[in-house]
């Protein structure tokens, strides 16, 4: 259910759902309203006029606005929810001065959930024997910032007051005081954005001030050697007594070990980092939060939780040992190797998105968030798909939503592929057939060493695009091929340990594509096109209908749209209307970092999109068996 | 500022500070509105009609009364403060069918903290993908509790429902759940009352459900070798770099050997105990928490903490290990000697009372629960005083209360008086003389070992009574003596190491009370009645004006009115007008314990009473030296 609202002076009509704050759709609309605390009701900054439409007044309006302005409409508009049509006008409007260029050509206001608040006590005396922590309490009420204090700050805080005069910065994250610096530090402030693949683990450090990126990079999620996929993961901590205990270890570990990288590059100190954003698949949240996540791998699939949370980092652990001895508090970097759990400030907090079922993770939502689809306000249907071992897919526009997972199986990340690999140096990223085959290698040597994803899609597609595959995934007999191709690409047309395969390098250099590649390759493309069809048909809509196709992939490289569409992957649409997003879930967990209004827009994207079991869906598997063939290029042509 | 409230329809009117809800100024005057949320406002059963005076409605309000009520009056008593004098009607009047006798002959609704919901929770399907934490949550919330999760429920709950066919009981802490536990285990339920003093502890575990006291125990702070007093013990925080460590360490451990013999003697077990309630003065409660207490020591005296806090009872150390393994929950009490903190369940919550200032401790501010004081609604005077190392006061009415601490020193502990020991098995508790000394001595044998502070104070209150001592603290001569008192008597008056003494006990007991004891008790009284002075003085009252003088003492005995009259450490009233009502602040930590309405109470009793810094009252030294004389007997009598 949407509504329409107005914003006046400028006339600006967007709709937003039901029970969207004013503050909120203003956001979305592109009107940063002024606010100091962030919509939380406390600054008494974003007061707007209701000329039509109605809002109970809440406590909220009651503190900050008169009698008489409350008869005459006003009204705090991050507690004002929409619960019809209204008009409301803005005339104090101030938009936020600084704003990132983030995920799919987004625009982001910089409003992080992290303020630092430099504040110049009034000193203690008989006449004013206020505790400590009450004077910094009040104080930073005044600014607008209503906060419960983390006990971490109150253990040093009369000596942090006293050797610095009694000024000093304020740490706020969300509503909670996490730690009193002396002196003005307000410069200095800096958030971690974490994709955890099952895979591949991306991080990023940036600056909350500015949101410049300082340093970003990935690495393998340690977790790997106990299984490749999520399943394997999960089975491990039902057989082994102490498995749950060991991969959340893992995890917390391979983390530690990128942000070790990450603050070698960038130079950042590890306690100016406040504040980390993770997303990734529900079962590699369970497992980072050491939660039990059986049930997840189970019918019917359910998750321990699906909301946001938030956990101080360094609670991260099964035994976590808190970083606090009241007089080890002016720590050095070196001194963080002896924490647990994630180690940043010893305060900091860690931050999840939502998922929207056991198996569309906070990864997709962060995604949906980078890519402006849990905006659209329009009737235009959009397709996103994050092409990995699991498929996850949403189809929607402005009236409708929904989403699914595909079981794809582990082909796109290299695996089961006879010369796969992981998108890393040397891979095999990109490749054209012309007279001969031409090879784009990641890192730019010209010895390919192996085959990622991408490269998988391209060569695959180039071999069906040119007739060498046929749309059944048969690779042509040399025999047949020799007298209708050049003899450069009949001589790649090779028999390997008895299968039939195509040579894609030197023969010295080995890279061949097998026949059980281009089975692997269609099983995996199948189930995630099988999936899109069964959205499709659930929505009553046709490919010729879909506006936009957003492919996203965790696995490094980004799939070449041509290639995608040639072996069915996506629905057969304008080529111009598929659009390669790469890892779409780091930047949503950026943006998420950047921005509180956006982190609550991801927060509330599970009210609207609906999350579809596909195995529940009686017509799949007949669905399936008919997308692992690849379409007729001619006929498409 | 009070305002009048009368309830309807029995016609009870009781007088209530500005600002207090409807339903705890009911609670207040003996009417206990029915509530399961215990005055949260989420359970929605506390409605009220307000047929005079006014209350804005709030969204709880809006939630859960109709507007057609909502016109009529009706409000939730729990959401409705008191701004104006009002009339209430109560229709559906319920009062907690359980009460517990507790603290100075208070009747206590059991209404604790700490709830036990049972819960059959629909098992999940493909129709029903709720998350598990989301299943409990929503059935939580029909009963009536808005929780916060803690993390630690997160990990462990698939299992819990699973194993137990999704029937449960959730385990809530205030607004936090802290377990879920299999099957029904409603009625198994206890918290832990715990009186920190500087060198007794007293810990009392109590049956949530029944009220019923199941073990106390007391024990010797473990500080006490870094120093017999406060000052003493923030010095060795302040010369040692680990010195509060140290001191946080050395508590903790006292409470867990204490817990350990409690749970011994009542055979309750460890994850049964979901909550304690800790008091005792601003630096005790300081180093329990871990918090830097220097500048508590040092004009102007100003603790970091002075409202309740609640934290995680594992908490409690300076280097808190979490006793969170994921698969390790189905802990046993032997188990518990790995955890870290104060070991209960572990997910516990330990919460404090709050302070009125830095000498005026939340054991105060329990002693002033226990004994009704914080409840005083009529205009007599009553005067409650602590008596220990640190003499704490106070004095009020309904119209006005204020505070103070005066420096005792040690005497009423036993310490620097020769023979001086604590209330343990031999001590001199209580002295009478007539024609020879009789003594009552602890642990009812006939052989002392030593003297204690009520035996001390009758000691030299029996001699100033039969004349052996004057009202400036001389003791008789035995020149001087021998005329005028029994030969008995007379053959007391010794010389011990150099200095008049009187032995109370045989010579070979050798148990004496020397001058300079008699000295050190008119300091240490002369510092409390100098104390009452300022306070009497500030409000302009008579000893004639007092109703009520309300003895405190945590040395353990019960000092005896009458001697603690004949010193003149409270004024001259009649003396059934003084009460010794022991270890009030013991029994305010069990009242708040069972009662979370009462804890209200508590907190909110900073609110009107005032802290008067003595130190900076210009004539507290000349109103000292005139305190430090005892009462002219005759002229009184």
């Amino acid at each position: 259910m949407k509504y329409q609202i107005t914003f006046l002076p400028q006339n600006i009509v967007t709709h937003a759902p039901e029970g969207t704050t004013i503050f909120n759709a203003a956001n979305w609309a592109g009107l940063a309203i002024d606010s100091t605390c962030g919509g939380r009701g406390t600054c008494g900054k974003c007061k707007v006029k209701l000329v039509q439409g109605e809002s109970a007044a809440t406590e909220a309006d009651h503190k900050y606005i008169s009698t008489q302005e409350l008869v005459e409409g006003w009204r705090l508009s991050c507690r004002a929810p929409l619960h019809q049509e209204c008009v409301v006008d803005v005339p104090r409007l101030m938009t936020s001065p600084k704003a990132a260029l983030l995920g799919y050509g987004r625009h982001v206001a910089i409003d992080p959930n992290v303020a630092k608040i430099y504040l110049q006590l009034d000193e203690p005396s008989f006449d004013d024997q206020r505790p400590d922590i009450e004077r910094v309490i009040v104080a930073l009420d005044k600014e607008g910032y209503a906060v419960r204090v983390d006990p971490a700050v109150w253990r040093t805080l009369p000596k942090t007051l006293r050797n610095n005069e009694f000024k000093i910065t304020a740490v706020v994250c969300g509503d909670e005081l996490i730690a009193v610096e002396g002196g003005d530090t307000t410069n200095t402030m800096y958030g971690l954005a974490l994709d955890i693949g099952t895979t591949t683990v991306v991080g990023a450090i940036v600056d909350l001030k500015t949101g410049a990126v300082a340093a970003v990079q990935s690495t393998l999620n340690g977790q790997a050697s106990f299984g490749a996929d999520v399943i394997s993961r999960v089975s491990y901590t039902m057989i082994e007594p102490d498995g749950l205990a060991t991969l959340q270890t893992r995890i917390v570990e391979t983390i530690n070990t990128l942000v070790d990288q990450l603050l070698a590059t960038c130079g950042v100190a590890r306690e100016n980092i406040y504040e980390a954003v993770a997303v990734g698949n529900a079962t590699m949240l369970h497992l980072l939060l050491g939660i039990d996540p059986e049930a997840i791998s189970v019918a019917p699939f359910i998750p321990v939780i699906e909301h946001a949370v938030t956990v101080p980092a360094s609670h991260l652990t099964p035994h976590p040992l808190l970083p606090l001895s009241p007089l080890l508090t002016n720590f050095s970097q070196e001194r963080g190797e002896g924490w647990s759990g994630v180690r940043l400030h010893p305060q900091a907090r860690l931050c999840t998105l939502p998922h929207l079922g056991a198996y569309v993770g906070a990864d997709i939502v962060a995604g949906a968030l980078a890519t402006g689809l849990a905006r659209t306000k329009d009737d235009k249907w959009r397709l996103y798909i994050d092409v990995g071992t699991n498929g996850e897919i949403i189809l929607g526009s402005a009236s409708r939503t929904i989403s699914t997972a595909a079981p794809a199986g582990p082909a796109f990340e290299g695996a089961q592929i006879k010369c796969g690999m992981r998108a890393s140096d040397g891979a095999i990223e990109g490749v054209h057939i012309d007279d001969d085959v031409h090879l784009q290698i990641i890192g730019g040597t010209c010895r390919p060493v192996g085959i990622c994803g991408s490269g998988l899609v391209d060569a695959v597609a180039e071999l069906v695009r040119v007739g060498l595959v046929d749309s059944s995934g048969f690779l042509m007999r040399r025999e047949d091929a020799a007298n209708r191709f050049d003899p450069a690409l009949v001589n790649r047309l090779i028999e390997s340990n008895g299968v039939r395969a195509f040579l894609l390098s030197t023969p010295e250099e080995g890279i061949v594509l097998t026949q059980p590649d281009i089975r692997a390759l269609q099983f995996a493309k199948g189930a995630i096109a099988a999936g899109v069809d069964v959205l499709m048909k659930l929505l009553g809509i046709q490919a010729s209908a879909l506006h936009e196709v957003l492919l996203a992939g965790s696995f490094g490289s980004y799939i070449n749209p041509a290639s995608a569409r040639t072996i069915g992957l996506v629905p057969w649409v304008p080529v111009e209307h598929i659009v390669a997003v790469g890892n779409a879930a780091g930047e949503g967990a950026k943006i998420a970092l950047l921005s509180f209004r956006e982190r609550e827009a991801a927060n509330r994207i599970p009210d609207f999109i609906e999350y579809v079991e596909l195995s529940s869906q009686e017509n799949f598997n007949d669905v399936f068996t008919q997308a692992l063939n690849f379409p007729d290029v001619k006929r498409n042509a």
